[in-house]
């Protein structure tokens, strides 16, 4: 079956340890639940799979691992940003020959206080040069401390190795924007769950969100209720949505994904240093509204 | 002859580079040059030297050179810091393989809204406990987002294998508080060029800034001053020292020092992507300034 | 006739001045134009109009105009934020006493690092038990560097005199969360032209954008196409005022809403000091961008 | 007697409170007390004495009251800031008929997405060109959002009605700056306790800070040991105050100075809202750290 259009929910796979080293047998088995939901495609080494904390080889077999248990219908996307073109492009290259279908690649962030519209202009034009795997830009500033501001992005939109752009921040007008100054068709996802609903109101394509991991079922129903104009049930699902998205995002994190993914009957497991556990209250809360979202979905027809 | 105190001025050394690659020749000539300086030692792969745009094969292959070409009773610091224990134990070792006197370990940053003070003083143990080579702690809040508190350093500092800091924000009152705060003794070293002189009245050990790269006798002649107490000659000195460090911090920052290195003979080069090379203005205006460093030496006694 | 409820397009009323006084005879025709348009309501001495610097006398006479100018079937806001509990009160007592239907009281700001929920909560709660207006509570972060969060003002639109909150944030999920938390129907007004019809989209009941007072047709169309159910004609309005929305918001603040003012064909004359008049260059983009929105409003059926 | 140069330590004073108004009886014993202390001047309607919380006639009173305590030989100082050149110019003809030595003008700061250097050069122009009363310009980033850098200062500093500035940035280099840039002997005032000493090191001429008021005699002992060339003992005297600054910083900010001063001996009492008292623990702490600065004051020679 051939791959499916660039839209719809994407959820970040968490990356499981087992001690010091990665679980790729848990993963493996993450892979293939996840294949059976109503997900339009997996993201390994985003941010919320601990990209940053991993070394190439332990990447290369988490991408291997990936692309053996999920379907090539779906889309199998690599986190493959790095600080300099040089390491970006050799981790594009790596991926591609592992067989993901596009590459997402974080803005550089490390010298933020250089790093420019036309820095990233020049950045991007070269990896996508480079890159074997097509391109889906990725803007999270809260992390990179960088903007990718849409003028850039709008640039890079018509490159031919660039196929779409995700970007994290929470602002709507900058969704609209992105969808008004691209080219024409040109896939936008949002990185915010709270704001899921609303990027797809102003134009928007999907989203990669940390709670598609978790609750892909409600994620997945925001859009096929704005799909079919019933806005009155993508807003019920959107507000399902924000207790546990402020749980695993600006309150715990990465960490409180993992833990999330414990209470789905996944393995997620503890983080690496410098992240912390989540403490046990903090479990406590991300366990029940996991419940709640299990009893969510299980109720509706 | 055996090595120094940890004291003094310290220069991070920038990395050229001949095309695409590292130029190893220039690099060495460079280091070279360095040990015929008043300097206490020489950091590679810090922020200046790009170490965040090299991949590990290039990192090696510049600590081996430096090794080679500086001497043995000077430091010679490389900078190692990843974003997970695992990937920092890894390049303490290559780097103390290759004979380092120090790894010099920058706080992780990409996860920034999630790291806390806890979270720092477990990572830093542990990378401690495994690193063959001392470990000088690094605080670059400017570039990683994340800031090591005096209260978290000077735990820290208790540590045998920690053996001091660099803290490159420009708050007196943080030196003056790590100075306080830390073992007796332990030395802290300014990472503001701005505030060299004022760290060292409030009791601070020296500095590893950009312009000793290019002013390697004024930034020592002003610590030189202090210590025989000729409070008005260090603060002359000091004065000389800041259009310079505003030029090759805020304002160019690495691409500046790296035209700052050219005017000053040794080679700068061009900066890697998302670095933009300095447009011509600031280069005229770097030069300028390396001139009159220049004069200066030359004039003095 | 009765006043309208809270909901539809307010919009911020200019200070005119001739001199270093008021002008308030250019202030009175601003305001009877405004009268014949389908905005909702005005909100005289806000941010737009250079509220915080005007002083008591000036402020009252700018009320004591409006109100004779503008009908009573329509709502006139004043703004009457000031920093403590006493100086606020005694504003909204002159205001009710000049006849305002409601007031807009902005988070006091100055001492930003001590304004905690708690405090906020205390603050509102004593203005509304002695203010004879009702209140209308602002939060605008880029001006106070404070954030009412959402669930501060859920808890204050329990108030009795409290009766909406406009909120100038640029995310879209504060919106969100504010019609889930507030009281049902609670009035919730959003303060960014560019999120105008997602606010809609999320629930939300309206805006007082600077926009309007130069295209209140075009605001006001986006409501009403979205209250239709026509999406596609709101989304193709909104999109005509995202240029204005930059030129007057971010760009050129509240000299270049006054241009746009004087381009719309009513006066609004220079800023006073510490703001300054907006440069030539700027003038001309924004006459332009008037001028393509007049284009729109004649041209529509 | 003559007023001294502008030098030394200037204490902030609070402002007493009985019930709803200010408690000017208080307020008078309060600075008969400091009259009595090594301090160079007091600052009555500064950030510390809740300006922006009081109305005119409030300010006016305490300013007279002050007058009539305070000997004429040491500086009498008052806030007169204001948002626009009109309010502030005419807060400082009400000061300056009730007697004071100079007045403190900080930076407007609601506008801060506006304010540039530019616009503050004409507005501290035209307030100087206007006000009776010689001014004092005065940064405080912290609370305004707006920094008045060291090149506009500088050009102000040549005004013949502006004598002094007060920086209350925590970032040394700004103090070194102002004293190169400005005119020669222009009077530089840290406003941060914590880098007093370093402050005096790089050239400045003493402070206005919170702990002034509480430890005037630790406080004009550093800057008495700096001027003797004794700098342990100033050093050992500027660690006592470190303490006690964060805790009337930024751990409490102006209401716990004002439990400080309660501490002291003085009245003090509850801030206005917004500001909250501080809470049991935070009084206990703050009485703790007195009693130790009364202690070392009691002990010494």
């Amino acid at each position: 079956m051939p791959l499916t259009p660039l839209r719809g929910i994407f959820a970040p796979v968490t990356t499981p340890f087992a001690g010091d080293d990665i679980d790729l047998s848990a993963f493996r088995r993450n892979a293939r639940h996840y294949a059976t939901t109503p997900l339009a495609g997996l993201v390994v080494l985003g941010s919320n799979g601990e990209a940053p904390s991993l070394d190439d080889d332990e990447s290369d077999a988490l991408i291997a691992a990936a692309r053996e248990e999920y379907p090539t219908d779906k889309w199998l996307i690599a986190g493959t940003g790095r600080e300099s073109v040089r390491m970006t492009v050799a981790a594009c290259r790596r991926a591609a020959a592992l067989g993901v279908d596009a590459v997402m690649v974080r803005t550089p962030g490390f010298f933020k206080t250089r790093i420019t519209p036309e820095s990233l202009l020049q950045y991007y034009t070269a990896v996508a040069d480079a890159s074997p795997a097509p391109v889906i830009l990725y803007n999270i500033t809260m992390f990179t401390g960088v903007n990718l501001l849409p003028e850039t992005a709008a640039a890079l939109s018509r490159h031919p190795n660039v196929i779409g752009i995700k970007d994290s921040g929470g602002d709507i007008s900058v969704i609209s924007e992105l969808v008004a100054q691209c080219r024409p068709g040109f896939p936008v996802l949002a990185g915010a769950t709270t704001m899921l609903y609303a990027s797809l109101c102003v134009g928007g394509h999907g989203a990669t969100v940390g709670p598609g991991a978790v609750a892909p079922e409600i994620c997945a129903g925001v859009q096929e209720a704005f799909d079919r104009g019933d806005h009155p049930e993508a807003r019920r699902l959107q507000a399902l949505l924000v207790p546990i998205a402020k749980l695993v995002g600006p309150k715990w994190s990465v960490a409180g994904l993992k833990v999330a993914v414990d209470a789905y009957g996944l393995t997620g497991g503890p983080p690496r240093l410098p992240l912390l556990p989540v403490p046990a209250e903090g479990v406590r809360a991300i366990h029940e509204q996991v419940a709640v979202l299990n009893r969510s979905v299980a109720r509706s027809p």
